[in-house]
């Protein structure tokens, strides 16, 4: 059960104009279940995005950075059922043929699409059920597809994830839309994490690249389950131009930050869904650390404790057995860090400080906030003005379960 | 229950002259049970020892490199259900206050003692109970006592761990004993890990150093469970000199060579025997990579892979889901790695090559190393001559069950 999610209201889904997109069941794993998208983009789009830095990337993500470095890009295709990765040469292969399948159904040049799969690994891509259901995508075009394209790139999910807003910039309506699937770094074979939005701002390259750097690092790459990191993680944002606003020039501008601060907060949200829909999670889990000299040791002390399989399953029994965060803190890395100015909170109880137990800590107080579903972990490291956030789940017998179990 | 171990035979354990054992049930965290250690070491012995490094390390860890650069070191003290870390100044008064006790009782320089603990994390040391069971250690010291000490330093492990052997050098026999308890990185609460071997040899302080850090390297340091390194962990290597063996004077004369090789073995040994008793451990891996350009990259690609839970929870469910363990070899922050020059081994089935599954790779064959209880995964990176080995365990139901509930 995800921890307090519900699935997206498809009235609240708004359609970005110049994005028009398609489903189809092509029975790439399973029968009858939406696994193909098709994302149409308007001509002029300029499409930015961010890849896996897992160095066996996958087939698709290989090709799609090739394309998109060729300049313009017209179209997506994403498949559910098979991640196309571990495969070599015949992979890329694959992954070409699709494009290409694609170009010539769309009359698009195949550089211009961009392929992405979330699946199992070390399978063929079949092509062949691909080459079938494309026209099935291409006949079922809409501006308002994003909930059916949030099921047809789900594969472990529980529910699908999609975010949607509108904001009025100088009397001009601007739409932001997008959609996520997988669990960020939790699963890395049948589960990948994928994420596509879309606003019809007009926005040059290099701003959209820069946004798209600056939301995902605060979003998608500050989310963590178990510390692995898939082959296929792609997030891709899209600018169609088509609302009515001027063309973005600068970073500095108040529209941009207007328009930056939108996208990164709803990337957040489905960052956190992907965490809160995480396999196995019962807790939902900030890890606040502040008073770091830098944002990188921030996040360091951060996914010590994020990734610690005690401290994941302390959470999971509900048990203030607080060492174990400390311990965390110790080994994540960072050789001068003095434990004795360190402070912890438990949402807001002060559990340690000076190097131990907090004078005035009382167990049933660590207790009380152990048993929420939502729990904010805070650290001040004492030694500097900076900090970060990330989001994580609690490890739970049923993550072994489902990785255990699931290819049986 | 462990992975393929036994618990030691007491007869096996040679005693090594110049070191007596006593042992005492204090109560500190529960009755009736062995709890207190005292390792007495005859005049002129040398002690070289390596310590966590972990920066929240624990007060008795503080105390105990302290002593150990101040000279002579004539006993050790240790003690378990109680790890005095995180407990702040407080922590290290009341560690000082056990050597003071100790060295009272014994005649002792209290700076000639080392203190050593394991247990909970954050709660004092109660070191009346300390004090009151001293004497009872005392009245209790003997050569023969291996066995008792290795039961008295447990805390969730299910068997004690100790080994040892003799050695015939020019005539002259040396015997070399040792003990450890705890799981590695797997229990940083209830469970550091410790380590004690003695050997009748005779070193010089520099040659016992560096013979700790090579033979702790390839063995306590290359084992690995979850990932998370204790507050507490301590290997200690104790030299009486009270062997006809004369003093051993170079780093490179053979018979160092021939007790570097023994004490490594050893310590390889005890630190398997560390994983085949992990948290929940149903399966015991070797994880061999070779092929690489150095030790250091070696070791990286082996804890990716180790410290996947992905890759350990298909090990627990005997799953050959082998693309878990390519996308660990590609998340294991090598940014240069070569994938398509990689070749992965389950024991002896070629699994994947040149990037992807190997031609003629049957699901068959994996399952069928999959469902051993010892299995070895071996990844060549073909693009050096070096390779490093590390030993680890499956991730399973148990291991949730015990960190979730074991306070509680």
């Amino acid at each position: 059960m995800p921890v307090k999610l519900a699935a997206p209201d498809l009235l609240a889904l708004h359609p970005v104009k110049g994005v028009r997109l398609g489903v189809a069941r092509a029975g790439i794993r399973k029968k009858d279940r939406k696994d193909l998208l098709v994302v149409e983009l308007s001509e002029h789009s300029q499409v930015a995005a961010v890849f896996t830095r897992n160095r066996f990337c996958a087939a698709p993500v290989a090709v799609a950075k090739e394309h998109l470095g060729s300049g313009t890009i017209r179209a997506l295709l994403v498949n559910t059922g098979c991640a196309n990765a571990g495969t070599g040469q015949d992979g890329i292969d694959r992954a070409i043929q699709c494009c290409e399948l694609l170009g010539k159904n769309m009359g698009l040049d195949p550089h211009s699409i961009l392929p992405f799969s979330t699946g199992v690994i070390m399978e063929p891509l079949p092509v062949d059920r691909v080459a079938f259901a494309i026209p099935e995508c291409l006949g079922a075009l809409f501006e308002d597809g994003w909930l059916d394209a949030a099921e047809a790139i789900m594969t472990t999910d529980t529910i699908p994830k999609a975010v949607s807003r509108k904001l009025d910039i100088d009397g001009h309506t601007v739409t932001i839309t997008g959609i996520a699937k997988g669990s960020g770094m939790i699963r890395p074979d049948m589960a990948t994490m994928l994420g596509f939005m879309a606003t019809d701002a007009a926005l040059p390259a290099d701003l959209l690249r820069s946004m798209t750097t600056y939301a995902s690092d605060r979003s998608f790459n500050s989310i963590t389950v178990d510390g692995d990191t898939s082959t296929n993680d792609s997030f891709v944002l899209v600018a169609t131009g088509q609302s009515s606003l001027p063309v973005v020039e600068s970073s500095d501008s108040p529209v941009f930050k207007l328009l930056l601060e939108a996208v990164t907060e709803l990337c957040v949200l489905l960052a956190q869904a992907l965490v809160r829909d995480g396999e196995g999670a019962t807790k939902f889990i900030e890890v606040t650390v502040q008073g770091g000299r830098n944002e990188t040791e921030c996040r360091k002390v951060a996914y010590a404790i994020a990734h610690s399989p005690l401290v994941k399953t302390a959470f999971f029994a509900s048990d203030p057995n607080l060492g174990r965060i400390l311990a965390a803190i110790g080994n994540s890395g960072i050789s001068d860090l003095e434990v004795n100015r360190i402070s912890l909170f438990l949402d807001d109880v002060l559990v340690a400080t000076g190097g131990g137990r907090a004078p005035g800590y009382l167990e049933e107080d660590g207790q009380r906030v152990m048993k929420k579903e939502e729990i904010t972990v805070r650290v001040s490291l004492d030694r500097g003005a900076s900090s970060a956030s990330i989001w994580t789940c609690d490890l739970s017998h049923q993550y072994v379960s489902i990785n255990a179990d699931y290819r049986s």
